[in-house]
């Protein structure tokens, strides 16, 4: 089983609720390279909610926001010849982020498959499908920058 | 004290995690009409975090999110000659979302204040800039859609 790359993110930056493996009570949510593409599955709690039955955009926003911080990382160590998991992962914030919600959102296993749009050293453009079972219900692309190491000192 | 949109939407559509007032472990956040603009305001829990003291994006979107839906309601009633909060509230559901992070997001009491970019019958655009304290951190763009009577049926 891979590493989630999250589970390689330095500690003093891994408390995010979205995807902080030391976040007690957040998402956890946990992302790898597959070929290409970076992939996170998660199945939402049952009050996760829109509609009955359906899951809420805030929830979807969130899991390709912190999906996509963590795709940066992994592409950017494989850009330099790393493998993703291997060693402290480069940790990205988001600058910009942007969600097509397509159809509601069945509740149940969810998927989100990444793709690299944009690898730079300091900035990543990750765009994101968004899957309910088979059905792609949304659609998300991303612009994450490196963190610097001062940035919230 | 105004009547919150939220607390005017229909029993079978007050369930979302980010504003539904039906949904016991949800936000159940509360937009009102301020002039011409509208707002949210919310506060965080401690463990929303993205690094320890700031809050995650996830949130930060989530609530733009639900903010511009509840927006979407009040400016629709408002241009039809209808006091917001006086009758049930026409629901929207999110087709676009964009979310541009300024800057890191203190953790404490946040502001949201939304203005109607675009108001049709069955569509409106919300523009939200967001606030922490006096500090704009950052700022959204939502496209809303009428939910159709039968759309989750």
């Amino acid at each position: 089983m891979k590493t989630a790359i999250q589970d390689t993110y330095p500690d003093d930056v891994a408390h995010c609720y979205g995807c902080g493996s030391l976040n007690e009570v957040g998402h956890q949510i946990n992302t790898v390279l597959e070929g290409d593409e970076t992939v996170t599955e998660f199945t939402p709690e049952p009050y996760h909610t829109a509609i009955p039955g359906y899951v809420y955009g805030g929830l979807i926003a969130s899991l390709i926001d912190c999906h996509s911080t963590g795709s940066a990382a992994i592409y950017t160590m494989r850009n330099a010849g790393k493998e993703p998991g291997s060693e402290e992962a480069p940790r990205f914030v988001t600058a910009h982020l942007e969600v097509d919600f397509l159809a509601p959102t069945p509740m149940g296993p969810l998927r989100l498959v990444g793709h690299a749009a944009e690898v730079k050293d300091r900035k990543v453009v990750v765009t994101t499908d968004f899957y309910a079972g088979e059905m792609r219900t949304a659609k998300g692309s991303a612009v994450l920058v490196r963190m610097p190491e001062n940035t919230f000192l």
